[in-house]
């Protein structure tokens, strides 16, 4: 069963479903969500002492809680809240990482509406904080992952806000982003790219 | 109505009891709990562009979600699950700050049983990718924060593990740890010590 958030954005269980990674080995396509690969990403460079990097949880109103007796608390009534973060933060070599990852179907452009006002304010606020801070956009279509630095995202948040253009180009997200490797372990390898950004490397 | 964890804890909603405020104005006990008054230290730094600090969302497990026409998702059976980190990260002046927040209402120690094995595990990792991690406990008795760095959680915790002692002297605790200034605004001043500890203030 698919669950939505109220606005209709799907919500993703963190669960790996592990019979579609077998009906289509082809790593650079395995129908994985988004939020499966980072998730996979995240526990890689975890178990490999890399860096400690979490999806936060789903934030929830809970409204009515059941207490049987002898058993665990069960939720009966609660409603999906929008997250006032981005969805991941972390550390990596001291520094403070974070960043929300979204995908599109679109072929020529990313468009902004999947990012929200508060979002924004969080990544500005992190940014003047001298956090490291970062949007993953993938092409679902090409397959393709883009690291897009905060800082480049703003300008055309702005513009949008404004009455401009509601999307960013995909010809100028592949000038002022950067590929990030698709591998097998670990799948979204991010951090390559902040390697490269921030530690000349 | 207090809502409880599967493992009894109380859940307790981010909501300020404003009622409590009024009857005493005391600042420095005034019937709020820690999570209330971190809230609200966390909301004065992120609003004084001093640092950007949130509570992770209580995670949850969601089983049985309803979509009535024309309204938003009802979340109909849901679990309490353990945070798998700590409940508080963020960015300050650059540096990754990761940490957790206890209570007790003993008077002479602080017993080990309210942290769990995930979180510490956690904090170990955090403290080898050169992050800021440490612990907020307060005797809720003598109405006492004290900021305790990880890396002196750690050897005591390790200890309890092997069957040794189960909690930390107070005694102790006021020797390797440091008093958190508490104020009107902000309530828990805990990158005071932070300031002092890692930036030379």
């Amino acid at each position: 069963m698919m669950i939505r958030y109220p606005n209709g954005q799907a919500y993703v269980q963190t669960t790996t479903k592990l019979s579609q990674k077998t009906i289509n080995p082809n790593y650079s396509n395995r129908g994985m969500t988004l939020e499966e690969d980072i998730n996979e990403s995240n526990l890689y460079y975890l178990t490999n002492g890399i860096a400690v990097i979490h999806k936060k949880p789903t934030p929830v109103q809970i409204v009515s809680v059941d207490y049987p007796k002898r058993s665990a608390a069960v939720i009966k009534e609660a409603y999906f809240k929008q997250q006032s973060t981005t969805d991941y933060n972390g550390v990596y070599r001291g520094k403070y990482i974070d960043f929300e990852a979204k995908e599109t179907k679109n072929k020529t452009s990313f468009p902004l509406q999947n990012f929200h006002e508060h979002q924004i304010e969080h990544m500005k606020a992190v940014v003047k904080q001298g956090g490291i801070c970062f949007v993953l956009l993938r092409f679902t279509n090409s397959d393709e992952v883009f690291l897009l630095e905060a800082k480049h995202l703003f300008p055309y948040w702005d513009e949008s806000i404004k009455g401009g253009r509601k999307s960013i180009p995909k010809k100028i997200i592949e000038t002022i982003g950067y590929h990030v490797p698709i591998h097998l372990h670990p799948r979204i390898d991010y951090l390559k790219v902040i390697d490269h950004l921030y530690f000349n490397q």
